[in-house]
């Protein structure tokens, strides 16, 4: 097979980077690996990612890492396959973009945060209950703050990149599949089109598939 | 005239903005919105921006808001106008658009940080000290190890992006400004290849017309 994606099923930019390969009904080679020997700090994994970090992309000769960046590449270079995710019009890609940017510099700071306390810290019962309180589950403002204007958006759009599903609505399925299995739901459930719209997209097949293979 | 960035004069992100513009040598009317009075977050402004912030960019009736949002806007739609900063070939374009996912999810999240405590706070005194040494100014790691990277990406390629000066370096001027007059320019100044490129992109005519314009 000619696309292999490294990673861990654990991490939520391998299973963003996982869906879009998946909506874009690719075959591809699901590379495992082990942090559990810091195998993502080796000199061989550090040439693929500098960074030392999951995932990490191949086709073939290239190779890709940033979730984000692999996400739009398969988007934009299997056009002809599968979901289409990047709209074509000048002006209503530059709205997708924005969205996605949103995503990327609000949604995913905040989320992130709360999913690590929630989720990974939680399974070693280190949930920092002080970091949770100010990201949002209760008093907190930012987590609340995004939901907000998404509430207002999805009022006028379907999606949050416009009126179909593309990566702008794709790149936030890690964290709203933890963060609406965590405590923190009620701030879905008190937003009415959010949580039509995280039901949506999270009921996608591509998405549903990667949960199947997600560990429990 | 058409186009309008609403911003402050000491918001990076609206530098950010402005320095694509005059990149792709575009007339422009800048609109300052007063913080002091919070106009950023009257109904009149959040309808602009629902999340109160600048910049806000204007082209006639087709409104856009987060920066890198903006300068793709911009950079695609007057491709024909000034410096050409988004790559043909779309591997080429992959890799330009890798290495701006991360300015977004890694420089930018630890140089705002320090500009935080180094620049906009300390006009008040109120510079954090722990913060900034955590963030990299000595013993800390993440700008650090953000820089390493570049370091080793700009022995092999003269931009971060590619061969050519793309918006995945005019993304980080605005922070590279601010910290290369910051303490924490040791940082560069260890590294050359860093160094010789911050040298280069701060000198570039579009960057320096933007902080001819910017308080002292």
């Amino acid at each position: 097979m000619a696309i292999k994606l490294y990673g861990i099923l654990r991490s939520p930019p391998a299973l963003r980077a996982m869906a879009a390969l998946f909506e874009k009904d690719l075959d591809f080679e699901f590379v495992p690996v082990d942090f559990a020997t810091r195998e993502q700090k080796t000199p061989q994994f550090l040439a693929l990612n500098p960074f030392g970090e999951v995932p990490v992309f191949e086709d073939g000769d290239f190779k890709l890492f940033e979730s984000r960046a692999i996400t739009k590449y398969v988007a934009e270079a299997y056009a002809d396959k599968g979901t289409d995710m990047v709209l074509k019009d000048p002006e209503k890609l530059a709205i997708q973009t924005m969205w996605m940017e949103v995503e990327g510099q609000k949604f995913d700071p905040t989320s992130s945060k709360l999913g690590w306390e929630l989720y990974f810290k939680q399974m070693f019962g280190l949930t920092d209950e002080a970091v949770v309180a100010r990201a949002g589950d209760k008093g907190g403002q930012k987590l609340e703050d995004v939901l907000d204007v998404y509430e207002q958006r999805l009022t006028e759009s379907k999606y949050l990149g416009g009126d179909s599903f593309t990566l702008a609505d794709l790149h936030h399925l890690p964290y709203l599949h933890i963060l609406i299995g965590m405590k923190v739901k009620s701030l879905f459930d008190a937003r009415p089109h959010v949580n039509a719209w995280a039901s949506d997209i999270l009921s996608r097949p591509a998405w549903v598939k990667v949960v199947s293979m997600s560990p429990k």
